[in-house]
C-alpha cells in the first residue's frame, strides 16, 4: 500500500495505552479508525477507539482476525513479542518497520546502531559478568549507570555505579539479564527531538524541548528548550539522519544530552513520546497526528510551533491535583482515564501555555 | 447532584453528529466517558464514544436504560421530542435546562424571551395567516425575511420578501407552519459570542468571532473579529446577560449583528457552535471542553485566547480538498468521519493559524 488511507480505512494501534488514546483521538481528526489490541481489560483507549481486540499477544487467532480488520498496523511500546509480528508482518504493513523496532528493543543494538551511523552516545560495553562489569569499569570509570539491555523504561533495571565497589550490588539487581555500562555523561541538559518520516521520505522536527526528570520519570517538558540555534538545528539533523539511516515511518522520539563536547544521542523511541505532549496545544498537527499522518501515507505536518507551551505530567497522586489545575488559566488537562492512582503511574499531564519570550 | 463528576463518570449526549463526537473527545481528555443517544446507525460520534445507545426518541425503555447508565445528560442539538425530555428529566439532571431548551426551540418564544430580558433584536412579528403577513409588512417594511418558528437551521424554512409582492410565495414556503417575519437588519457584521456558565454560576466568554455564512451555511469564522473593545465588552455582557436569565449550564452560541445602533441578537444555540470551532486551536479549553466543564460541575476555563485563527467549514464536496489542506502548514484539520459528501452537508473544518496582528 503506498496510496495514502482514505477516510473510514482503520489503522491498528498494538497497546492500549495514553499513547494508543491520543493516537486514536488524531486518527479521528482525519476521520480514520482505529482498532485496539491490547491484553489488558478496559485500557485508556479503548473509550475513544473505533474498536478493541481484547487478546494475548500469542493468541494466533485473535492476531489474524486484527490484522484482517485494519489497513496498517503501528505500535504504541517497543516490547512486541517477535512471533506476533512475525505473523502481522506476513499480513498488513507494519509502520515503523521491524528493523527500527528491534534495534530499539535492545540497548547493545541502538547504540552500536546509533555509532555506526556516526552519532556520539555516552561510553558503552556489553556486561555478562562480574569480569566483564570490571573490565568495562576499567575502561569507561565510575560513576557509570548499569542498565539491563531490554525492557527497561522510567527508570526500570538500571543501577548507579558510582565507585568499583559497587559493582557487585548493581550486578546483582540485574537479575542475571545481559546488560550494558553506560559511563555518566556531564551534561548540561536533556532535550528530545520529536521527529517523523513520511511513507515518500520527507522529514519533519518539531522543535526540541527541554525535559527535567524526577526520580527516573519524566517531570516536565519546556518548549522552547534553552538552547543555541546551532545546537537547534544540530538536534534536528541527527534525529533526520537516524529516521533516514532505518528508511523510518512515523514519529520518533530522540533524547539527547547537552554537553561542551556537542549532543550526544542517549536513546531513542520508534513511537509518539512522551517528551511531545506539549505539541498538543504548541502546533496545529501535533505528534500524534503527524505519526497517524505519516502510517496512513498522508502528508507530514511541517513542525510549525505557535505557542511556547510547558508539559508537566501527573503521575500517580499528582492528579489530586487535578481540580486545582483546572482553574489555572491557559491551563490544558489531559487525562488518560485511568482509575488507579498508583506510584509511579502516569496518570495524565498538563500543558500549560507560555507568555511568549 | 452539585459535586464535581469525577473521572470515570458519563456523560450522556443526546445526537451524536459531529458536535457529539467533539464533545466526547474532550470529555476523554477530562477522564469522562460519554454514552451516546442517536436513533441512526453508525453516527459521527460512534469512532470516539465509550457508548452508543441506537434507539428512537420514542423507544421508552431505551431512554430508561440510557438515563441509568449515565450520570447528566446534555444535547448537541435543539430538536428533541418534549415526551423524552420529560421522562429524562425525571431520572436525571439535563444540562443546559428545559426552559432554555423549549426558549431556543421556538424563534417567537426566544425574540420575547431577548426582548424582556432587555436585548434589542431585528423587528419582527408573528406570523399564522395572509392577513398576519400584510399586516406585518405594513409594520416592519420590506425587505423582510420569513422563518419557521422551529426546526430552522442553515437556512433551511426560511423565505426573503423583498417587496411586498413577494408575500404569497413566501408564506406558501412555510406550509403551513406558523412563522415569524423578521425585519432586515443593516448590519456591517455578524460575529458570535461562545460563552459559558457553570453550575456554579460563574460565567466564561470567549473573544467573539466574525463570521461569513454562503448560500445560508456558516463558511468561516476568524478571531479576532474587527469590532471596537466597546463592542466587544458589549457583546460578552449581553451573553452573560442571557446566560444568567436562564440560569444556564453549558456552552451557548449567541449571534450579534453589528450595527450603527449597537449589537443585536440574531439567535441564540442552547449549545456548542460551529462559530466556536475555532476554540479547538486557539485556546486551552475549547468550546467542547468548556460544555464539558460545565455539564460536569467542573471549573470553567477561562476563555483566553493564545492564537489567532480562522475556522473554515468544508461543506459537501469541499471536503475533496483535504489532501490539499493537509499540505498546509499551520493548518488543523477536523473530519467528523461522514462517508458520504451530500451536498449542504458539514463533513469537516479546518482551524487555520493566522500570523498575529
Amino acid at each position: 500500500m503506498t496510496e495514502p488511507l482514505a477516510p473510514g480505512a482503520t489503522i491498528g494501534i498494538l497497546g492500549g495505552g495514553q499513547l494508543g488514546r491520543m493516537l486514536s483521538v488524531a486518527a479521528s481528526r482525519l476521520g480514520l479508525k482505529t482498532h485496539i489490541y491490547e491484553p489488558g481489560a478496559n485500557p485508556p483507549a479503548a473509550d475513544v477507539a473505533h474498536r478493541v481486540m481484547t487478546a494475548g499477544y500469542d493468541d494466533t487467532t485473535a492476531l489474524a482476525a486484527f490484522a484482517a480488520s485494519v489497513d496498517v498496523i503501528t505500535y504504541e511500546f517497543e516490547n512486541i513479542p517477535t512471533a506476533a509480528l512475525d505473523q502481522l508482518e506476513a499480513l498488513r504493513p507494519i509502520r515503523p518497520n521491524r528493523n527500527a523496532l528491534a534495534i530499539s528493543q535492545d540497548r547493545i543494538s541502538e547504540k552500536a546502531f546509533l555509532n555506526e551511523i556516526g552519532l556520539t552516545t555516552a561510553p558503552w560495553a556489553i556486561v555478562t559478568t562480574a569480569a566483564d562489569l570490571d573490565a568495562a569499569l576499567t575502561r569507561i570509570g565510575a560513576p557509570a549507570i548499569l542498565k539491563t539491555t531490554r525492557l527497561g523504561y522510567d527508570g526500570k533495571g538500571q543501577a548507579r555505579i558510582m565507585a568499583p565497589a559497587d559493582a557487585p550490588a548493581a550486578l546483582a539487581e540485574m537479575q542475571g539479564a545481559p546488560a550494558v555500562l553506560e559511563g555518566f555523561v556531564d551534561f548540561s541538559r536533556e532535550i528530545s527531538v520529536i521527529a517523523a518520516r513520511g511513507l515518500t521520505g520527507e522529514v519533519a522536527a518539531y522543535d526540541p524541548g527541554e525535559n527535567v526528570h524526577r526520580a527516573g520519570i519524566l517531570h516536565t517538558t519546556t518548549v522552547p528548550a534553552r538552547i543555541s540555534s546551532a545546537q537547534r538545528s544540530d538536534a534536528v539533523l541527527i534525529a533526520a539522519r537516524i529516521l533516514n539511516a532505518l528508511d523510518y515511518v512515523g514519529v520518533m522520539g530522540v533524547e539527547l544530552f547537552v554537553t561542551p563536547a556537542g549532543l550526544l544521542v542517549n536513546e531513542i523511541a520508534p513511537r509518539v513520546h512522551n517528551s511531545g505532549h506539549w505539541t498538543q496545544q504548541g502546533c496545529a498537527v501535533d505528534q500524534f497526528e503527524q505519526h497517524i499522518r505519516a502510517v496512513a501515507g498522508w502528508p507530514l505536518g511541517d513542525g510549525s510551533r505557535y505557542a511556547d507551551v510547558e508539559m508537566l505530567n501527573l503521575i500517580g497522586a499528582d492528579v489530586a491535583q487535578v481540580p486545582t489545575l483546572a482553574r489555572e488559566g491557559n491551563t490544558a488537562i489531559h487525562l488518560y482515564g485511568k482509575t488507579e492512582a498508583k506510584a509511579g503511574r502516569k496518570m495524565g499531564h498538563i500543558n500549560r501555555i507560555l507568555p511568549r519570550t
